[in-house]
């Protein structure tokens, strides 16, 4: 998407062939950093320490970490230790584990001076099949804020929670794509950005992305949602998925099932963004089934932001405070109006699902 | 209640009998600075800067600066230019302008040399009432949380939102009063306590409060209520309200809406302790009727906290970036399980309201 007036990808092959360059997202918003990645080990330093996040971007990273490996090694040796290197670096991402595996299947039958080339183009396909899938989210979900400006005729207000922009994937986005592909069609809008604490990936991340697109918003306080949809001030509601379950339960970060409950008390529409494989088509209830991550309770009692030109970070308990940090929240099906997928949308249970992924019946 | 060990209150009559001490609660939870008040223009700069905050603190802050005004002149003019002056600093804080009515009524018909011992008293008295009255609503409301004890036989676990504690009050305070009642019982407790974005009033002051107090206490961000009420990890909701309608529409701090819902979709009683001089007898439909202030953009912005020793704000958002903040919402009576009021617990309804306040039929 934009950038200063200049299109980019989060992820971008080095002209050498022998590096990618990604963005240190740890300093959005208020510097933009690249880095260049030459090895299987800064690969993984930039996955573990969260310069790059969301599960397709880590996913691809991780990709291209094997490449740098290989290109160093070409053993068997050598790639089952990169493998364990990178997929260490998030225990719970199951797509950073899946695009591993997809590059050790290509490689692993072939001759050791093959392996790197092929490694490389496989994580390429890899980056390419992301963009083409949040492309088809985007194409899909605009229909929708499309409809409400036909029938409203006049700017849709969508409300967001976190960051599933296209910072998140290697372009477009899973939730900001129906909006970038809307806004770049001409239809008027205007995003509430939930600023999500405790990381606040709303007012760094979101706000940043939508800056850069040139696309109207306005960052509120996650407390403001319920008020903002109870008066009538929100169309419809879009938000992504860190793992969907069968019957159509959505895992996502900490606070988007709050906006999912006022969203239906006020009959507003609660759309969930997703590529198909971040469902888990093993897990049914998610409320039972799903263990909620606790992340560092630091996160909770301080804040970092930018003050006179430099990161600082403020204390905002009572010194010995203790604060809890659950990370991600279940919204029951019931609560979701629709599912948005590449492959369209449908509605949040098993029967909607199948419909648009038979092969999983 | 307790602060290093020690009872106070947060305002506190001088020995000179001519000036009153507060607590400057912009400087917690970091500092513990008090502030002695000595002429009505102090009175009106503590109110206005907020140093002293909480509608019942504000409204004896100001019966006390009347009083301060009347010792250096007691003339009808002076008595009319520092009801205007300290009425003119929170225009829209009812309980502000009904305390300095209730001096103005004591004093107007008394000689000029005996105005300024009368309202010296009457601020007095308003300060005892308001004690009495949060000692009430503490009394009415643990007996709501010894019942969940006494039924579940383990540490009961209570969500507040905001500060409705004793520092937004002379002592006690409202939704934590019956936290202090139960726990000065010895009715085990813990509490989870919103930080309440934007201005941060749960982390700064409530946790604060609840510290020095010795009450066991979590503080957790605002999105984090909605999956603890799912998880069962929450008995009972208590929060307070800026004003409650005729009906039991209670409009409170942003973001109580939201934890009501999550309540209700959980089977979890949410109660709001109010003393009745914050209920509007003419407001009915409160989502209809009640105007939402909006506050500066830049407390969702930017956030202020404590760094190496001293205190320092941080942005949060790109340079440039909107922000928009509504300061308060309105639950809806249907999702108010009890009114908690000096007079004792009803039903968050017209005939709820009147079986207490059968006067105001």
């Amino acid at each position: 998407m934009n950038v200063q007036g200049a299109q980019r990808r989060t992820l971008v092959e080095g002209a050498d062939g022998a590096s990618v360059e990604v963005i240190d997202q740890r300093r959005l918003p208020h510097e933009l950093v690249t880095a260049t990645l030459r090895t299987c080990e800064e690969a993984a330093v930039a996955i573990r320490e969260m310069w790059v996040r969301g599960a397709p971007l880590i996913g691809v990273t991780g990709a291209y970490g094997l490449a740098l490996a290989l290109k160093a090694d070409g053993s068997d040796g050598a790639l089952e230790r990169a493998f364990h290197q990178l997929a260490g670096t998030r225990p719970t991402a199951v797509n950073l584990r899946w695009a591993l595996e997809e590059v050790m299947g290509e490689v692993r039958p072939l001759p050791r001076a093959d392996r790197a080339a092929a490694a490389w183009k496989k994580a390429g396909l890899l980056a390419e099949a992301d963009v083409s899938q949040c492309r088809a989210i985007g194409a899909h979900g605009a229909s929708l804020i499309q409809a409400v400006h036909a029938r409203a005729g006049r700017p849709v207000n969508v409300l967001t929670h976190c960051n599933a922009g296209w910072l998140a994937t290697i372009d477009w986005g899973t939730a900001l794509a129906p909006i970038y592909v809307a806004h770049r069609a001409g239809v008027p809008l205007h995003v509430w950005v939930d600023e999500t604490r405790p990381r606040n990936q709303g007012s760094a991340l979101t706000a940043w992305e939508l800056q850069q697109e040139g696309v109207p918003f306005t960052v509120i306080a996650d407390n403001a949602g319920g008020h903002l949809l109870q008066r009538g001030q929100v169309d419809l509601c879009i938000v992504g998925s860190d793992r969907t379950t069968r019957i159509g339960d959505v895992c996502n970060k900490i606070g988007t099932y709050l906006k999912a409950l006022a969203a239906r008390a006020n009959d507003v529409p609660f759309y969930v963004a997703l590529p198909s494989s971040s469902i888990d088509w093993s897990v049914r209830d998610g409320v039972k089934e799903i263990p909620i991550e606790e992340r560092d309770p630091a996160e909770v009692t301080h804040v970092s932001g930018w003050s006179s030109g430099r990161w600082a970070t403020v204390r905002l308990t009572p010194e010995g405070a203790q604060a809890a940090n659950p990370a991600f929240d279940v919204t029951p099906a019931a609560y979701v109006s629709k599912l948005v997928t590449e492959r369209g949308v449908c509605d949040a249970n098993e029967v909607g699902l199948l419909r648009l992924f038979p092969e999983r019946a």
